[in-house]
């Protein structure tokens, strides 16, 4: 039997009318009363433009209120959002608003002139949707949990962008999850800066309206304006990556955060033991995760009280979550899998991918990690190959696929690279068909096709690639070329 | 599709093996390892006695560790517990267990002698499954959201006592229910005193293993050892009834309570008025709540915050919770409707009753209130003539069904009288056939018939009793009668 509760923003605005649910940057607040009004007039002005129950809707925004609004808009709809990754080239956004069949794209103003060159029948920014008169319908007052919400691409190790579809389950088990690990608390306040197209950024917003806990909404991460709200706007929780945790304590120097300030949520890979110590060393306290889109977040947490005892775990499952290793090898190190209601029931209308990673209920991560004897999980390779920059997926796979589309280029590999300032950042490895091939070339044709952050920050020419017995690349030994 | 989630206490014994799930007045206090341990002893134990996936197994017991242990136990064979209130005579409670299938009873070595005069076949004290051998069979590791747990017996309107089946996600949707509520804290520690064979009392040691939170277990409330554990011993929440705040209040004297006390959480009926305001002027922090054994614990709460705001109201549904009041009078006074996941799906095996309380996914309530202009419940009639005495239901239908079975007696009515101890005890008002009949026939009458709380506190022979029009009994018109 499928359980439906009532719609959360309106629940809330019923909860707590005056309640701050969003606070911005320079200070305007926006209640949850006022969010839902909102919500629920840009609502029936989609409904004005054709925007129906189970239309796939992509939404096209940096961080900003009016995509917070647009987002409940379409739950009240029953609608379903799909995220757009603003770094991203034309071509794959077109790929995933096909994938995806998108025919409606909502986009902030600013992003206008680029939603305009996408492949999609009708592009609205959000002021011209403001402009539209409001069709009297009745708005959704019932969630059932397992009707689908939205849907966000990842790539995979195999390349293709596949789209996670999330159902307001998926994201209420995760809220909930999280809660359960954390704590609640009335005085809580969530600072957000990831970006909100990532699920990692658009769980806090779900989070507020779940648990009724204002957001401090930050269009982006400059460490003076996070380090200046941790000091003296409240704020209790953050979600960071591990490039922020390094700036933020540059930044503290040798000041302390106030001692309200209770979860710094690290998502996006591993840290540096050194950094960890450091964050203990000033009481900063950093819960390093492990999640993924298809997890609708983090899915495992360790404690900062044990960040230190376990460097480099990733924690143990939230409660209602199970995680399991399977065919260890002699160090029991395996694949990951996963399974709890948080997890996606799926990849939207891509039965390959469904096949090759569902079974029983649990999702095959694609990730290796080993349990240790007290149940702590390492991940010891974010898939095979992972590239994470910044807190951006990188898939080589990927990379290589589109460099691959270079006649003059005969074969690729590409790999990640220790990066001080990213993390990780990748190089490619190319084989040329034609020795006249230069660097520039290689550029120049990346440049519409892949985002900024995914284009390989070095390129080598090289003569052949490290291939295995089965003659397959070998990326580990990829980095051996440089010095050839 | 179902959810499942790991065994929540397996989980917890996992997450934080050392943590203290149970403290006893004593001092003794059991980890979550400890109780998961000892839990899964008693289910293997079970397991040889021939306790399997599906049973129902009656407990009968007042609150004790062991009570707790048999429950996980029960759960871990994926068996029932048909909770009996210790309360109620052997006639009650074969009616109880001859209606919910159950061929086992196991007991506190206390009431082994209560429960041997059972109709049951098979009848076990804690004690006596202890010498049992341990069966080798694989334990229950994961919970079906949609599985029944738990049967607890509550009357009606009508005066037959129906089996209301709690699942697992009806509790597990209760403690989230009550966490987006009330908050989490991992300094939290809830005091039980409440009987665990009433859901409110279960409640709490549900909400210790899916929040991993101690619970501090008394097996009676004594004012005394209370005021201590509040004063002393870390208790920040607290489950209670109003004639326990008002014996708490008399207690607390010109003390305050430690300011991590954050929460009495008040059910079983309205509060004075008086009564709240001494509390606010001692800064207690109480909750007034709704609820019902159908709802697996309170379902709408208000806040110490709003309490005197709203003298009398239950406050607002919880997050995943609908109210609604319909066929309202002129005062905008109708039945109260509640949705939700906690909310039951039915009464065990009672189809008539089902079709009479369930519609589209609503349950109706037979309590009558309304909503205020803000949203506020107050609840008018709880349950119609439904009277509330120390916390426990009284259905005068069922007082009058069993007086009605003593030949001497013509007509009987049977209400609820303000008592400054217990709230309300019950009044008999007795129609005789026999002018020979006195009260000592009546109550002898009722010794094995009715729990004692039960038994009226007053009984008069009158010449007639008040009806309406159509002849139906009245019972607000009773207590004229006592001046007759």
């Amino acid at each position: 039997m499928t359980e439906t509760i009532p719609h959360w923003l309106t629940k809330q605005a019923y909860l707590a009318p005056n309640q701050p649910a969003i606070e911005l940057e320079n200070g305007t607040t926006l209640t949850f009363l006022e969010l839902k009004q909102k919500s629920q007039i840009f609502a029936r002005k989609l409904a004005s433009l054709g925007v129906k129950n189970g239309d796939h809707i992509g939404v096209l925004s940096t961080n900003d209120v009016r995509m917070i609004i647009a987002i409940h808009a379409l739950s009240y709809l029953g609608s379903v959002g799909v995220l757009l990754n603003t770094r991203l080239t034309t071509q794959e956004l077109n790929y995933q608003l096909r994938d995806a069949k998108v025919s409606i794209v909502l986009t902030l103003d600013d992003l206008y002139p680029k939603a305009e060159q996408l492949d999609v029948e009708i592009v609205r920014s959000f002021s011209m949707i403001d402009d539209c008169m409001e069709k009297k319908i009745p708005l959704v007052t019932e969630l059932n949990l397992e009707d689908d919400f939205t849907i966000i691409y990842t790539s995979g190790t195999t390349g293709f962008p596949k789209g996670v579809v999330h159902t307001y389950g998926n994201h209420w088990w995760s809220a909930i999850s999280s809660a359960l690990n954390l704590g609640l608390s009335k005085e809580d306040k969530w600072l957000a800066t990831l970006p909100m197209f990532h699920v990692g950024g658009l769980s806090i917003y779900l989070k507020s309206v779940i648990y009724g806990m204002p957001v401090m909404l930050f269009e982006k991460f400059h460490v003076g304006s996070v380090h200046h709200a941790i000091m003296h706007r409240g704020v209790t929780m953050i979600s960071v990556v591990t490039i922020m945790v390094q700036r933020l304590m540059e930044k503290l120097g040798e000041e302390f955060y106030p001692e309200h300030f209770r979860c710094m949520l690290l998502g996006g890979g591993p840290a540096p033991k050194a950094l960890l110590e450091k964050a203990k060393e000033k009481l900063v306290p950093v819960f390093q995760s492990y999640g993924m889109t298809e997890t609708s977040s983090q899915i495992a947490t360790l404690s900062p009280h044990d960040a230190l005892n376990k460097v480099g775990s990733s924690g143990k499952p939230l409660v209602p979550a199970q995680l399991d290793i399977i065919n260890p090898d002699h160090e029991n190190i395996g694949e990951i899998l996963v399974k709890g209601p948080m997890v996606t029931k799926g990849y939207f209308q891509n039965q390959a991918a469904n096949e090759g990673s569902f079974k029983d209920g649990w999702l095959a991560t694609g990730d290796l990690g080993y349990l240790d004897e007290e149940g702590f999980l390492y991940v010891v390779d974010r898939r095979k190959d992972l590239i994470i920059s910044g807190g951006e997926n990188i898939y080589p796979s990927e990379v290589e696929s589109v460099i691959a589309g270079l006649e003059q280029v005969k074969e690729v590999g590409v790999v990640g690279v220790e990066n001080e300032k990213w993390g990780q950042v990748p190089y490619a490895f190319i084989v040329p068909n034609d020795p006249k091939l230069d660097k520039e070339d290689v550029y120049h044709f990346l440049q519409t096709r892949l985002a900024a952050y995914k284009i390989p920050n070095e390129i080598y020419f090289v003569e052949e690639l490290p291939r295995n017995a089965s003659n397959k690349l070998v990326r580990s030994k990829l980095l051996n070329l440089m010095n050839k």
